[in-house]
């Protein structure tokens, strides 16, 4: 039995979702393994806006729930991070034990995004750490996000991916996660 | 045995976190809980910043692994969105079928926050979705944050508070947060 994938990331928002995920999911296939992609199963209709969303939460946790493993695609989204229902469902998938790996299309790590999200106006403080004009703590710990994503799966033996992808690729470049299924097919193929 | 509450949030980045996890940790036992707070554990130093990092992403996930129940600091961090650290914890305790709980200091919702965003520009397309001029779909689900994360708490039977803080007071007021001890205590107390 081909081992499963959960397809975590931000491509359910794009104009061509469809089209992204069909061409993640058959890039999956062709590494030996069985997709599993939000987005996949039609959600029957719902008498609110609120409960259909609660219900595309239920399909998606119980495709986690089913699959192997999850590969994320944590490219900033919206401003500096990663989006946060991939950073949910990462966390998910971390806490069950499955197989983890994640990819940003974003060369710059998480504390030169940071750092450019307050123009570069950051200093050491007394206490050693380098903090915004805000007062607010950097993390700096050559990581591609917040360490709670990026520590979770390299803990655990997972694959991170880096991938300096044009800005107008930036969700569309499948370099860093075909990088992913390479590792995967390796490890677990 | 009082039941052991993870306190998750962006307060660790704060110029007064350790004065902020203190004040949450004295209302947490006076409801009878007790509190587990990121940054409670002194980390012994490592090589590398990297390495440190990792520690500390071990550290925490074992505070969680702990915990009966986490509640979760979603309010908007370095941009419209939840921390992303905050997001993945949320997560990884979902999985674990912990108590879930989760508030905001924001009274805008999801939508709104993204609508704003996008500066208001946002259309209804063809296919039924609202839109930003990048082509990117919004979720409208009346949720605070993305359906993974509403969803993951509500379809639990979890609480949610909203508070709408002052600016100044965004990462300090304690509102929702004391509501979610309220009805944690009412459930489980």
């Amino acid at each position: 039995m081909a081992l499963k994938f959960y397809l975590a990331g931000p491509e359910v928002f794009l104009p061509n979702a469809r089209d992204m995920l069909d061409a993640k999911a058959a890039m999956t296939r062709a590494y030996g393994f069985e997709p599993i992609c939000p987005g996949d199963v039609t959600i029957e209709p719902a008498p609110t806006l609120h409960e259909f969303g609660l219900k595309i939460s239920a399909v998606d946790e119980d495709m986690m729930n089913r699959a192997d493993g999850v590969i994320a695609n944590l490219t900033p989204f919206r401003g500096i991070a990663a989006d946060v229902g991939t950073a949910f469902e990462l966390g998910y998938m971390c806490a069950q034990g499955k197989i983890v790996s994640a990819y940003t299309n974003v060369a710059e790590n998480h504390f030169q995004r940071t750092s450019g999200f307050y123009n570069g106006e950051v200093r050491e403080t007394a206490d050693g750490r380098k903090r915004g004009p805000d007062g607010m703590s950097l993390e700096n710990f050559d990581m591609i996000e917040n360490l709670m994503l990026h520590g979770g799966v390299e803990r655990r033996g997972g694959f991170i991916a880096t991938h300096a992808a044009s800005p107008e690729a930036l969700y569309t470049d499948l370099t860093a996660f075909e990088a992913c299924l390479k590792w995967v097919a390796s490890r677990h193929g």
